[in-house]
Formats: C-alpha cells, structure tokens, sequence
C-alpha cells in the first residue's frame, strides 16, 4: 500500500477557499491531462493564440521518458542524458547508499561515465507508436458482466500485447483503458533497462522546508536530477532530445508539461466519490498515519535507522499530505456540489438514450458490494519487500505454467520481464525496516477485518502480528537476490519444495487472495467496466471528443502559464530566487541549509530564479517532467503542486491550482557553482 | 487533547449495518441518560410492567459515585468501599508503580486497611442536591450575546457557586448547563479528596484482548477494582449504600446503569455534525494515529518504556476506537438521514414561532466561523504534562488576582480547589514521554497551522519541535510538586521571577490563549449558547418533557434489560463464562493469559457467568457505572459498549448497541481464589 518507490505529487483543484473551480467534463481554462493523439490544438490556440504544430508534439513525445520507479523525465542530451526531480531518484540514492557512504545525504556527481551508478528496479520507457485497439478489446468483452468480463478483456490484452512487441528485450506493449472503459489504446515503447545515476544534490538541498514545506509555495527546493539510459554497458544515443535552456521564466508565458500524471478520479460518478470519503480515506489517512509515528520514532533510534528509514518516511508523508488534501476537498461541499452538478448536467443530457441506459444506478450496485468486499482485499496480505518477493515468485510459478490469455495481469508475456527485474534487482534491505512495515501491517489488517473474521485467523494464525513477522523476516533467504533468482528459475517445482518461511506463508494466502481477486472482478471491476463504456460514451455523445481521460500513468501534455496567484487577498509572486534560501534557514532540521548550500553562500548569484509556478493541470506521477517553452526548449522540471492542488484528483480549479517546477536556472547555478560538474554542464551545453 | 487519565468507553447507535435506529429526538425504546429529578417512572411501566419509586431512586443516588478521573462508581459498603473498573484505577496503579514494583502488571491487593494505596488527583463526589437555577442564569443573559453573554453566564455560574458551597473542604458546588442552555441546574455534592487503592487483578486480566477486543464482545475481560473513600486519615462512613449480589444475570431481567455520561452530541445541528465529520474528526483520527505509532515503537525500545507509556497508549488506542467509530456513523447515510429527518420535523413544529425564530441559521454561522477558528484554538499550545503544569500556574497567577466572578472556568473559588489537587498532588513523571507528546504535538500545530502561520513561529520561534520540547522538558523544575507548591503560593510575583523555562514559555503563549479564546466566545461558544437556548425551548413546546438532556458527566439513569443481539443473521448470546477465557488464549499478546488465571485455572469454576451485555443507553464516563437489579442489589460494573455503539456521541440504536459488563460473579471468583482477598470478600458480604 506504501508507494515506497513511487513519485505522489498531486496537482488539481480544491480546498476550502475554493470558489472558482470548474469541475465541469469539458475542460476549460488550463484544465486536462491530454493524450498526444488528442491534443486540443485549436481550444489552446484561441486562448494563447499560439498552438504547438504536430513536428512540436512529435518531437517532444520522442524526448518524454517514463521512469517505472513512477516519474517522468526527459532526454536532455544526445546521449541519454535524462532531467527528473531528485525524489525520482532518492530511492536510487538510498539503494546505493551503505553506513559508509551515504549518497542520499550528501549527494553524488559521476565524475567519470564509468563512475555512474545502476538504479535497481528502474527502467525509462519513451512512447514509439499508439495504436487504437478499442474495437477488438470491446468485441472480445461482448455482452459478457462480472468475472467473465474481466477475465476476457485481460485475455485479449494480453494477446494484442504479446503480438505488438515480437522483441520484449527492447520494447515493451501495453494496452491502456482510457476513459473508464470507453477507449483501449495499445502503446508502445522503447525500453532501457539499465538507468544509471549521473548527478544528484544533497538531500537537504532537495527537501529544504521537508515535510512542512512540501505542497507549498514560495519554495527553496534543488529538486533536480540527472540520469542516464545505457544499453548494452553503453550509454544510449538520443538525436531526438530536449534543448537544455537555463533561463529564467517570464511571467504569463505559455509552458508546457509533458509526462506521466499517475491517477486521476475525476470521471467517477458521486456514488465512487462517497466510497473514497467514506471508506478509503479515512482508512488510509488512520493507518498511515499510524505507520508515520511509528517510523518517526524508529528513525530517532539511531543514525543507521535514520539513513535507512528516510525514502520510507519521505514517501508516507508525501502520500499523507496528498490523502489529507483528499479528504478536506471532498469534505468540502462547495467542491463536491460541483461534481453533482456536472454528473446531474450529464444525466439530464442523456436521459432516453436507450443505448446508454442508467450506467449510474449499475455503478451504485456495484460500489455497495465493494463497500463489503473491500476490507478484506485491502488486507489480503501483509505490506514487507520480503513478503512482496515471495508473493510475486508463488504467483508467477502458478501464472507462468499458463497459456499467456489464462494470466493475471502483471504474469503476461510482456509484463513479465518488468516483474522478473524488479524482483531480481539486488537492492539493499533493512530487516528491522520490513519488520516494522509488517507488523504495523498486520496488525492493521487485525483491527479492520476484526479479531474473530477467518481472514486475520489465516493471516496471523495463534502468532501475534509482531511474533509472525520477526519469525518470517529473520527464517526467509528471500534478501538475496540468488536464492530469489533460483526460486524464479526453478519454477512449481521449485516453490512446493522450498522450506523457505516467507514462501510458505505467501502460499497459505494465496488461495484466498485469488478468491477475493474474483469477487472484486464478478462484483465491482467488471460492472464498473462495463459501466464505464457506457459513461463514456454518454460523454462523448453530449460533450463531443473535447475530452481528456482520467490518468493512467501514460504520456500526457498540459499546457498552462507561468503565473501566481492570489491567497487570502495577497499575491503570491510566480517565482523565487536562490537568495531567498538563506532568509528562510532557520538553522533547526527541516530548515538548515545543505552543507554546499552553507558553504558557497558567496559565490551563489541570489537572483537566480529558483522555484517558480504554472497554471498547469498534472498529478502524481509528472514529477520530473519537463516544463517546455513554446521554442520546445526545457526551462524547468516540474515536482510539486501548491497546497490548493491537493483536490486535484477530483477537479481543477484554474484560480488556485498550481505547478511547482525547478527551474534549468537554478539547476546550472548547482551544476556550476554548488555541486560542480563541469562533464555534464558540457554535454547540456551542446548543440 | 490526550485522555490520559480519562475512560473513553462510548456507547449507542450507529454502524453500516444500522437499519432499525430510532434517532428522533423523543427518546423511545432503551433510550436514554436521564438525570434523577426527571425519570421517566411512566414510561419505563408501560414498557417493563415496574418502574422504580422514590425511594428507591434516593437509594441508588446516594449510592453512586463520580470518579473525577473521568469514571463512575459507587459504594459497596459501609465503609467507603468503592467498586469501579480496574480501567478507572490503571493510572493510580501506574502512579504507584516503579520499575520495582509494577502494579499494573501484576495486580494490588492491600491485606491491610494500611495497605491501601493514594491515587494521585483523584476524588470521589456524591450528589446530595440538585437545584434548578435556570431562572438566575438566563436572566444574567438576558439579551447578552457573543462574548460578553459567555462572560455573564460565567459570572453568575461563579457566584451561584460559590454561595451554594460555603465548606469547600467538604462539598463541591457545580452548576451544569443542560441540553445546550435550556437548563442550568446547581448540583452539590458531598467530596471525598482522598480516594485509596483496595483491589485490582494483573492488567492482562483486565484487558485480556487487548485494543483488538476492545469494544467487542463476546469479551472475557476482569475489569474491576474497588477503591476507598477516605476522610481524616479514615475510611467514610457509608450506611447508604449498594448491597453486593455475586449473582449470574438473568435473561431479560431489568438493569439499570447509574453513572456519569461524559459527552454526547444529540442535540447537535446538522452544520455542528458536518463540522465534526468534515474537521474534527479527521484531524483527531490522523494525528491521535501518528501518536499512537510514536508511542508503540517508543514502548519497545526497554521494557522501562513498556510499563512507562502502556497507560497512555491505552487511552490513546480507546479514544482512537471511538474517534474512528463516529467517523463510520457520521460517513453512513442511513444514519445521518434520521438525524437530518428529525431536524426537519422539528424545525416544522416550531415554523411560525416567533419566540423561537431560526436558532438552527444561528448556529450555522457560528459554525461557519469556528471553522477558521478551530485549527489555531486546537493548537494553542503544546500537549505535556509539565506543560500542562506550567500553564494552570501562570493562568492560575493571573486569575486568583482577580475577583471571583470575573475569573476563567477552572479558576473560580469553586473549581480552585481540584485544579490546585490535580496540581500538586505527586505523581511520577517520565520526561522521555513528556517529550514524545510534546514534541509529536507541536508537530502537528507546524503541520496543520503551516509553517509561516503567526502562532507557528509563537510556538516555535527557530526552533524545531524536538529542540524546542527537549530544552524545556530538561530545564524545567516543574516535575517537582514542591517547586509547583511554591510557584502556585507565590502567586504573580514568583511566575514573573521565575527562570523557568517551561514557566517562560507558558507566558510566552498567555497572550495568544487568551485572545483565541474570546474569539471562539464571540463568534461561537456564545452564539452557540444563545440559539441553544431557543433549540430547547422548540424540543419542549413539540416534545414535552419527556426528553434526556446530552450527558454532561454528571448523574444520570439508564434503564434496560439484559438481553444479547444478532450479528448478520447469528445471535450473540448475551453472557460469557470464565471458562471461555481459556478457549480464546493464543498465547500470544494480547490473548496470552494472565499469569494467576493460567496458575489457578483448575481452581476457577468455568461455568461462572464472566461478562454480559445490556440494552442500556451509555457512554464514555459511565465506565465503572453499577449495574443495579430491580431490587437495588449491584450485579455488574460496565465498563465498556459493544463495536455498534462507537457512532452512540450521535443518536441510540435499540437493536444493536449493548452496554458490555462484568459481572459481580466473575469479581468475587476473582476474590476468593484467583487474586484472593478475604478481608473484602467479608466487607462485601456484610448485611
């Protein structure tokens, strides 16, 4: 449940205050999260006056990278030189780091190619060709509901997966469900899976402001980073790139963000909203919070807890903050009066359209079920990398004996390769880190289902949720990559005859957890499927193809402005400069300068522009994409949104809703100045 | 915000599974906490074919105690013996225990009168009169409103106080406001300020289950204790008294439960219940989570920390069951849809009534206001006990200087005498505890107040909340009662020459307090009062008198039967045996076995009825409440409502909620043969 590895930046509408959103399902404003074969050219140019023309898209999308720790990035060089935020790479950072060597803290520079450093687990994927493929998916769904229409669509997926990428050591195909159900989209990309760390700042430079910074403006944040892609031991060669341009923004001009929004919900009907506020929320807002305290104080025991604990701590807050925010924007009746309005507007709009029905009222049903079934697949199984490992070699010996139709998603051919790297890339592990995950999980997993429901007497046995854990995590071999990689090779066979206690105990629960997959499918993901084509095209039928779907953690542009905004009746300037970092030290951890930062106070320009802000629309997930000038030159990366944005999830609101970017300024004052790295200020220098 | 020395047991209505909740605001079925001078004798006849008389009514009342600790009690004997739950004495074991001697863990039983332990801050009060003064205090109103109508109404409180106890030594003076300013009434009460430990099984006992089983039942839990009321060195005379009866329960007899309701928000507007589930709520459940994490992994870091946080963690893990409990009632329309209807009824009985008009938009505004007002209310101040003592010291100081009607609630020559009590009565202190609260509370107030919000830089100034909380914590004197003796008695001139640096800092914050204060009076507490007022007179002119004021934690009565209830189509039988204690041990905490259980298991007959449940109307406050037969005779203590009653702060439901008891069988096995005490077994059973 714990985006360990993931990038949770939220960005869109909402708060209190809020008073000018437009929550309607035609964007308007700087509103969407748009596909590439989708952009809304003519809406952008009425309103800038200036539209990019397909050669701009094109090459542009040929320099967005996906990142699959769950960022995005850009080439910046003609050698695989990739721009993306430092918290994209923290966890690369920390994976690399020892007791002896600390690379989170005190940041790294390659000063040589060969000094670059393997990001265990990541891999940067760049779209080569989308292809619609909606009619084949919706015909093989046909008429079917529940389990069996799940089970048919993943089976069609995985075949027009599986003939799209004949070379899965170079490409990877996935089909996307866009629009709920409404449209499939089979995109394919050019994968390299060895990322290597180039440059990275201090953490401190990074999070100056920490947790109470994060999801605020005026900032002081070094949140940038360089990596690179490699190819057999090479670095790959990029002619298609972005144009690395360290200027300062101008106010109003117009920018770009292109990348990987994660997530969004903002097509969910009321009856979806209600579960969110009612039931997920506030479940995973208590628990999480729970984890935080337990994690804090763990992290004071010693400075070896605090350097291994801190990629955890910072990912739980960063969710936190964003759950929170969540909360507070569907607790607020201003924002979700809005969306009633809008789904009501919609339903007025289709009423007596015998070909759409009442998707509605099948959403409802199928939400009430899920109210029920819900706790139990939240807690199927315990939150630990070691158990995570077990979990995915019992399943894929199970899935890969298989045709590739008959697996479960994440077991197909061509997700396969991006599971076996995740699972086999050496990474260090913290046995009293996964300890503490498990035995908070585990015992949460106790006091939601209840002491006496057969699920917590299959997860914890006669064991208490402390007792189970430290016996599973200090019996396993599962922290070495060989025996992980043996298991994986070894197959069935392999599994059944492993003693190993993690193994054992991911195949007591697996039964149970195919059972709940089932019942989730039969009666929540398969009637929400098949209700939300028939929304979708309730959509299209009223509203035309002015539409962005939801975030599917696929490639997106937004366009928007660099400009302020207004709080509580005083304007908050578009940018900062790095000056401002030494006005707002304090001196006390989170607000003490970075080392370097101290260090070089007199030789930094303070009127380099730091941080500044946009009218963008994006969302976990584009943290490290690029902010693009209409020249289609780089002038920032994008990490954050302001505190308003946090409702973004469900609604944009063009008054409050901001992106908060990095900008390539402040990166080559760094790059020249603070963290010197005269190698790769001459590659981005190049032409 | 912590409470510490607080029961927090909630009981009444409220679940997702809640389908036959009454919810109106005429009390039918069990409903209902009434208070003495209004028992219902009428309808509880027409219902169970017997009601009680007068003088039966005299009896019980000046039988039960209130625990000023936050419990229910009552006396036993005729000599001061006290019977309450071993919940309500853990902090006057924990109190009494050193890493020598730990009495929560293993019990305490006084062989001897001399034996018996002091309970720090704890008193026992009877109620001897109770008078109607709503005339004097509405008139002191009158057409007053915002702050200057709260500072009447106190003014008036105080000095009706004050007249009505001359002897502070011996009685306290209370003047309650009921059913949100439609009543005020002058309770007197008989105090005894010196309350001793007699009897309490080990903790494992008592909590055997643990939080998991907390608010569960079936339960096999020993919560009981007894205490003595002690004047002049000696045990109270108590003639009046109720006589114990060792008796299983029978089905479907009558019961009744006399205690001290704490709080309940019936009567709350829907914009009131809006706030409590779009802010309070999730604020308290969030930040209460992360203190509870901070604390687990705090407690296993020595066994020390073990026995030094388990009573706080306790009342946190309560709380928290409670808080997360009304969450789920307030998130479920079925139950908020009858709380909105009987609004909607009631506000048509009353259209047209000009001496009513629309308190209902009055209180809407005031809510409207106390949304902005709530965060910095809520965090004026750090939560610590040797914050806690600095703060009454310097308000103390300020307001003992002023005359008596002019003073703050809990300065007042009536309320003086316990808050100087719970002042310097001694009690141990562990600072690394202090800290963690302290330090976890200010970063919560940085966290929801933002970091360059005004009151965050008062609290803070540079420093960071760990910095700040150690420097005071191992700089104050504070944790000496002799040095808090000197600083109350030397009034003004010893707080303004104090070079305490928790002294200092409490001054540094008065201001602000203060000034919070009279803008919760001004734009909420006072016109919340005003149209509470008028909200009561509408429930009177529709409804009659047959209505129960919200608790308030004073005396109240209950009446019910003994009966069970059915949980998704199985019946939950309405009573445990002590035998089944065995059959529910794991072996693992929380369900390991209490040591004497587990020695003395072939001595316990298992057939002996252990706990029951009830269709009694209680709440957190009435815990350690006499369970009383027809014939007057106690035959349990409650201590607890079973998981449907969490939403009970809201409204009641006769179908499902049930008040959770030990029975008066269970304590005397307990007495004769697992914790063995002849000379209270004797005490018990003199006539």
């Amino acid at each position: 449940m714990i985006p360990r590895k993931t990038s949770f930046l939220a960005a869109a509408s909402a708060s209190c205050a809020l008073v000018a959103a437009t929550l309607s399902v035609t964007a308007r404003a700087d509103e969407g999260m748009w596909t590439f074969d989708g952009f809304p050219a003519a809406r952008m140019k009425a309103d800038y006056g200036w539209a990019p023309d397909q050669a701009w898209l094109d090459k542009v999308r040929a320099s967005a990278v996906r990142l699959t720790g769950g960022c995005s990035a850009s080439f910046v060089s003609d050698a695989g030189l990739i721009l993306t935020n430092h918290h994209c790479v923290a966890s690369c950072l920390y994976d690399n780091s020892s007791s002896a060597q600390d690379l989170l803290e005190h940041g790294f520079t390659a000063a040589r190619l060969e000094d670059e450093k393997k990001c265990p687990g990541q891999q940067a994927e760049v779209v080569t060709r989308i292809t619609d493929v909606t009619d084949q998916v919706k015909a093989a769904i046909g008429a079917l509901s529940g389990e069996a229409l799940t089970k048919a669509r993943d089976a069609k997926i995985a075949e027009i997966e599986a003939a799209g990428c004949s070379d899965t050591a170079k490409f990877r195909c996935q089909v996307v469900t866009l629009f709920g159900g409404g449209q499939y989209k089979l995109y394919t990309y050019r994968k390299y899976s060895d990322v290597r760390l180039v440059w990275a700042p201090e953490d401190r430079a990074a999070t100056f402001g920490g947790d109470p910074d994060n999801f605020n403006f005026p900032r002081y944040s070094l949140d940038g980073s360089f990596l690179r892609a490699y190819e057999n031991g090479k670095p790959v060669k990029t002619p298609v790139h972005l144009t690395w341009n360290p200027r300062a923004p101008k106010a109003d001009e117009a920018t770009f963000v292109v990348g990987n929004p994660g997530s969004t919900s903002r097509l969910y009907t009321m009856s979806q909203l209600a579960f969110e506020r009612e039931v997920r929320l506030p479940i995973t807002v208590a628990t999480l919070s729970e984890l935080r305290g337990r994690l804090i104080r763990a992290m004071e025991e010693s400075p070896e807890h605090q350097r291994e604990g801190l990629d955890l701590l910072n990912g739980i807050e960063n969710s936190l903050k964003v759950y929170i925010g969540r909360t507070k924007a569907l607790n607020d009746p201003a924002f979700t009066d809005k969306l009633a309005a809008a789904e009501q507007a919609l339903k007025e709009k289709s009423a007596g359209n015998a070909a759409i029905g009442d998707p509605w009222a099948q959403v409802d049903k199928a939400v009430d079920a899920y109210r029920t079934l819900y706790v139990p697949y939240r807690y199927d199984a315990p939150t630990s990398t070691l158990y995570g490992y077990a979990q995915t070699l019992v399943f894929a010996a199970a899935e890969r004996a298989k045709p590739n139709a008959e697996r479960l998603p994440g077991y197909t051919d061509s997700d396969l390769p991006l599971t076996e790297k995740r699972l086999l890339d050496p990474t260090p592990l913290y046995p009293w880190l996964d300890q503490l995950e498990m035995s908070w999980s585990l015992s949460k997993a106790r006091e939601y289902l209840g002491v006496d429901d057969p699920q917590s007497k299959l997860l914890l046995g006669k064991e208490s949720p402390e007792g189970l854990a430290g016996r599973l995590i200090s019996g396993t071999r599962l922290a070495d990559p060989a025996y992980r990689k043996q298991l994986w090779e070894g197959g069935e066979a392999a599994i059944k005859a492993s003693d190993d206690p993690m193994i054992q105990y991911a195949l007591r629960l697996e039964a149970n957890q195919r059972k709940l997959k089932q019942e989730v499918d039969e009666a929540y993901a398969g009637p929400v499927t098949q209700a939300g084509a028939k929304l979708a095209d309730a959509r299209f039928a009223a509203y035309g193809d002015s539409l962005y779907p939801d975030a599917t953690f696929t490639l997106r542009i937004s366009y928007g402005k660099v400009h302020g905004w207004t709080e509580r009746g005083h304007e908050v300037p578009f940018q900062t400069t790095m000056g401002g970092t030494f006005d707002r030290a304090t001196g006390a951890s989170p607000f003490d300068l970075a080392p370097a930062f101290a260090a070089r106070q007199s030789q930094i320009d303070p009127a380099i522009t730091y941080d500044f802000v946009t009218t963008n629309d994006i969302i976990g997930g584009n943290s490290g994409s690029p902010v693009i000038d209409k020249a289609g030159t780089v002038i920032g990366a994008a990490f954050d949104g302001n505190i308003h944005s946090l409702g973004g999830n469900y609604g944009y609101d063009p008054v409050l809703n901001r992106t908060v970017v990095v900008s390539t300024a402040a990166l080559q004052e760094a790059l020249e100045t603070i963290y010197p790295a005269p190698r790769i200020v001459k590659e981005l220098a190049a032409k």
